[in-house]
C-alpha cells in the first residue's frame, strides 16, 4: 500500500503503528490523514519537533485520547524529550485544566484587553467581502 | 491583597486581569492557584516560556475553554510568538483532535510498543510497597 | 423483571446488554432510560433507524464513551450500516472534531447569519410569558 | 402548556426559564425532560436538594454548559448556598479537573483495590442471564 | 483567492462564512480543510448530504463548539431538515450525553457480544504486517 | 519519601494508591497535589467529607477520567455512601450530561435572571483596580 510504504521511508522504520492501519480500509481517510500529518508535524516550520509533540500530547490528554496520548508520548520520547520535559509537560497540563474549569464554572467575562490580541485584523479580511465582482 | 500585589510586581505591570479578580473571594484558591501558576509557568525550566504558553493554550482550546484561549493566546504573544508559529499551533490542535477522534470513534487498541514507552520503571515504584515500616 | 422484559420482546432477542443490568439496582432510572431509548430510538419518526444509530454514535465518540460507541456501532450493523457508511461516519466525526477546534482555538465569533437559522421565533414563545392568568 | 404550568406550581412561581420555553416546540422532549427533573431533583430521596444541586453545577462546569452552569448556580443559591460552600464547591471543580487530566496524561492503570467498590455484585445480576423462562 | 473563489462558486453563493475568513492567514490550512470539506460532506457518497449535516451538528454539539452548532444547523436547514427532524436530532443528543454519562459514571465494561462488530478483521490486516519486502 | 508518609499517616492507612506512585518522580507536583488535596478535601469546611466526594466523583464522571471515578466513588463509599446515595448521584450525573447537551445544541441563550446570581459584586473588585499606589 502506497500511503504505508511512505510512512515506512518517512519514519526510516518497518513499523507501522495500529492507528494507521484500522484506516487500511478507508483509503481516502488514510490518505488525507497521513498527508496532513505529514504537513503539520514532519515538514519543517517554525516550531521544532519536539514542541509540536508537545503540543499534540497536551491536546490528546485534553480531549482524553488514550491510543494518542500513548502514541505521541512515545514520539516525543523518541524526539528527545528528557524526564524533566516530560515532568514539565504533565504539570502544565494538570495546571491548565484546573484554571480552565474555575474559569468555567466561574463563567468569567474575557477582559477586552486579550480580545484585541487573540484576532489580528489581518485575519479577518473583511475588506476582502465587498469589492470582488465574481 | 497580598497576591494581587505578587501578580504585578511578578508581571511588572499594573494589570491584574479578571480571573484573579473572579478568585478575590476565596483567598485559599486564589493563593494556591497563583503560586502554581508560579511554579509551573514563571520559574525557569526544562521548557522555555513560550513552549509552555503554546501546551497551555492547546490544552485550553482543547477544554474549550475560551477565558484561557484568550488569555493565554495573549501572553503566548507577549512571549514572542509570531503568526507563522500561531499557524502551526493551531494546526496541531486541529489535527489532533481529529485523530484524538478517529482513534475514539474506531476504539483502536494501544500498540504494546507504545505501552512501554509512556510509563518508565522508575515512575512507579513498586518496591516502595514492601518494605516500608512506618 | 419488566423492563428487562420488554427490552428482550421489543428488540425480540434474549440477550440484555450490560449497559441495561448496570442498571438493575436503581430501578426508576432504569426505567426512564428504557423509556426514553424506546421513544427517541424506536418509536417511527423523520428519522429512519439506522440514522438514529448514526447520531448515535457521532455523539459517543465525541463524548469518547467507549461502551457507547461499542454498542451503538454493533446497533447500526445490525441495522444495515455497510462498510461505506461507517467509512464516511467516521470521516464526519474527524473532520468535525478538527473544525471544532479550529472554532474554538480561534474563537471564531458567529455570523449573525448563522443566528437566525438557530432559533426559529415558534421555538421562544414570548408571548406565552404575558397573558398568562393562572 | 400543561408542563409549563406544573412548571409553575411545582416551583410556586411564575418564572420559566429559557430551557423550557426552547423546548416548548418538541412537546415529548420537554414532557419527559421535565419529568425526569421532577423525579431526579425534586422528588425527597437520599440527597438534600442543595447537594443535588451542587453535583448538576459540578457536572455542568465539567461539561461547559454556560446555560447550565448559570441556571443551576442560581438554583443552588435560591436553595440556601453560602459563600463559602461556593468557593469549596469551585475548589473541588478545579481539583478534580486537574487531578482528572493528570491521570490521564500519565495513564494511570486503575489499582485493583478500587474495582471491587466500584460494582458491587449485586449491581450485574448475572443469575438474571441464566434461568429465565420467559 | 483561489480557495475563497472555490468556496463560493462550489456553494453558489457569494457569501463566504467567517470560518473560512479567519483561516485566511494560514493558507496551508485554509486549503487543506477546504478540501475535506469538499471530499467528506460535498462529494456524493454512500450518505446523503442532509444525513452528514446531522452528523456534523451531533459532534459540534457533544464537541461544544459553538460555531460549528450555529453554522451546521443552518447548514443542514439549507439542504431541507424539518422541525420534526431537528427535534429528533436534539433528542438524541440529549439522551446519547445521558446513557453516555450513565456508561462512563458506572465504568460497565463493553460486552463481549459487541467487541467483534466493532473491529471487523479486514479494517485490521494483519497479514500485511508479515510479507512486506520493502 | 515524606508525602507517602503524610498520606499514610493523613489516612491512617498503609496503602498509597498508583496515582501518588506515579507522580513520585516528579517530587514538585507530588507535593502541590497532595497539598491542595489535603487542603480542598480533607480540611473541615462548609462542605461534609461524603459531599466533596460526590461532587468530585460527578466531576470526574463528566471529564470521563476513568482513574478518577474508580478511586473517588471508593473513597465516597469509604465515607459512608450508601446504594440509595449512589444511585441518586448516578441519576444526576446523567440527566445533567442531557440538559447540558440539549442547551448546547439548541445554543440557549442565558437568562438575564441568572447572571446575576453568578457573579455577586464582591467577587469582582472593582474599586480595587483604581486606587491602588504601587
Amino acid at each position: 500500500m502506497a500511503v504505508f510504504d511512505d510512512i515506512r521511508s518517512t519514519r526510516r522504520s518497518d513499523f507501522v503503528n495500529t492507528f494507521w492501519r484500522a484506516l487500511a480500509n478507508q483509503p481516502a481517510l488514510l490518505e488525507r490523514t497521513w498527508s496532513s500529518i505529514k504537513q503539520v508535524m514532519i515538514e519543517p516550520g517554525a516550531l521544532d519537533p519536539l514542541t509540536k509533540e508537545l503540543i499534540y500530547v497536551a491536546v490528546s490528554a485534553a480531549n482524553n485520547c488514550s491510543y494518542c496520548v500513548h502514541s505521541h508520548t512515545a514520539a516525543a520520547r523518541a524526539k528527545g524529550l528528557t524526564e524533566q520535559q516530560y515532568a514539565e509537560l504533565i504539570a502544565i497540563v494538570g495546571l491548565a485544566s484546573q484554571t480552565n474549569a474555575l474559569a468555567t464554572a466561574l463563567q468569567i467575562p474575557v477582559d477586552p484587553e486579550f480580545e484585541m490580541s487573540q484576532v489580528p485584523p489581518a485575519r479577518f479580511p473583511i475588506s476582502d467581502s465587498a469589492p470582488r465582482g465574481e
